[in-house]
């Protein structure tokens, strides 16, 4: 089953996205579906308003997750050609909703960065209240899988040694199209590719992550209670373009295209905010 | 004006402190009321049901603000001590509103850490909508100041280079009693000082701040857009436990007392969280 968050004439609506319709669920957005205990049984049911597939405009797949936690230092292969160790525990930092976007909306490039950054990546969705969950009960918590990019400003991220400033410019993190739910996107690895203008620039299998989606859901539950809508961006892979010679960031018109088979793509144009007096 | 939520028979209301009693506004907390564009002014007028100051049941002061950024290293003679040169960028992460408890709610030191350590701060509350805003604007986007303890998991904050892992164990960040509105709090620095068993660790002036509340402010809304409510912890002095010989941590029992010139104190029991299977 695939949900989405669409924005229709009124605000937004929850739709269980068919083969060749999408059908509202009658909740406002994924989020407020998945607040429901019974969702998987209430969206396979769902009967309401029909959309054609042409057009639908997406919004975040959660446009409000009470909480994101990102992932950083999680694709084995890039960790190990860089010369490192694999990593004993998770490295975490957090977003704020308001950095979400629409899988087809537009990427704000900040007038305060210089370096804008591709990070494309895997979510997970949380669908099910988790505190102190094994790694074994972790999967039932799972409502599924998104396509995020954790498109990040590097001078920002640098200034310090804590990265958040440089993650949360508003605007800039595509999220969606759809949530796969776990049943049918089951927990074999999917390719992911990043593309700008059409160029692949990261190619990699979610298969290779360090800590998957049920080993990031019980270390997280063992912090603080996860939520349903609760979004885990799982980690980019290499070929960032800070880590290129020379370096390459996004401009005014870069089309960023982040797929993950079976899971759909983001395709966002970059369009330059104008500079503040500020 | 000071403004409290308050935890009654039926859910939380909004309070205004007064010196006798608090008197209900109408709004269900705290954010609720910071949400409508006069809340100054129904604040003020606000007339509903009256409580005695004694034995009122305070909730964490904003009980889900939509951001709480935390701010490290901010106090310019603890950095010059430390022999480190004054920063040029303030150093950010995030917290999680699930951390927040109220000022006489005990905190739970979680089974997974056996560091857990204090850090007194003032925290920064926003009262108006903020993007773009020059330190000159920012003053009229603060709604007020509340005394906060940014209480900490040493052992988590440093299993790797991001620290929000250590900074997000749930129930541990006391918050409140009230909001004091920057018309009564002015400017002016203050007395910070944390108290472990009556015993003084920490003890500075909010004026020794490199970056001040409005600098924050102003710093903060060029990355996203400052909502009412949200809250920007400013950072701890030095006197923190993990930097004492030999360290310090807080045990099942020891009492974390967070007093602030002018806005009250916190004042919270630990209890030690039993061990999980997990």
């Amino acid at each position: 089953m695939k949900l989405a968050t669409i924005r229709t004439g009124t605000g937004t609506a929850a739709v269980r996205v068919d083969e060749t319709e999408a059908v509202e669920t009658g909740y406002a957005d994924v989020g407020a579906l998945l607040a429901q205990d019974s969702w998987r049984e209430l969206a396979a049911a769902a009967d309401g308003a029909r959309h054609a597939l042409d057009g639908l405009d997406y919004a975040p797949v959660v446009p409000r997750p009470q909480k994101i936690f990102c992932v950083g230092l999680n694709y084995r292969s890039h960790i190990l050609e860089m010369g490192r160790d694999l990593p004993q525990y998770p490295t975490v930092f957090a977003k704020f909703p308001a950095v979400l976007i629409g899988a087809y909306d537009d990427i704000v490039l900040p007038a305060a960065s210089q370096a804008i950054d591709w990070e494309g990546e895997m979510a997970v969705v949380v669908g099910a209240r988790a505190r102190n969950v094994t790694v074994e009960e972790a999967g039932a918590r799972i409502a599924g899988y998104a396509v995020l990019n954790d498109v990040t400003a590097r001078d920002w991220q640098y200034r310090t040694k804590e990265w958040l400033q440089g993650k949360n410019f508003e605007a800039t993190t595509p999220f969606g199209p759809v949530l796969v739910t776990s049943d049918e996107a089951g927990t074999g690895s999917r390719q992911l590719t990043t593309e700008v203008d059409g160029v692949t620039k990261q190619q990699a299998d979610t298969g290779d992550l360090v800590f998957d989606a049920a080993a990031l859901v019980s270390y997280l539950s063992t912090i603080i209670t996860l939520e349903p809508g609760d979004v885990i961006a799982t980690g980019t892979p290499g070929g960032v373009g800070q880590a290129r010679a020379p370096k390459e960031y996004l401009g005014d018109g870069s089309v960023l295209t982040t797929r993950i088979e079976g899971l759909g793509e983001c395709r966002n144009h970059c369009v330059q905010e104008k500079p503040h007096d500020a």
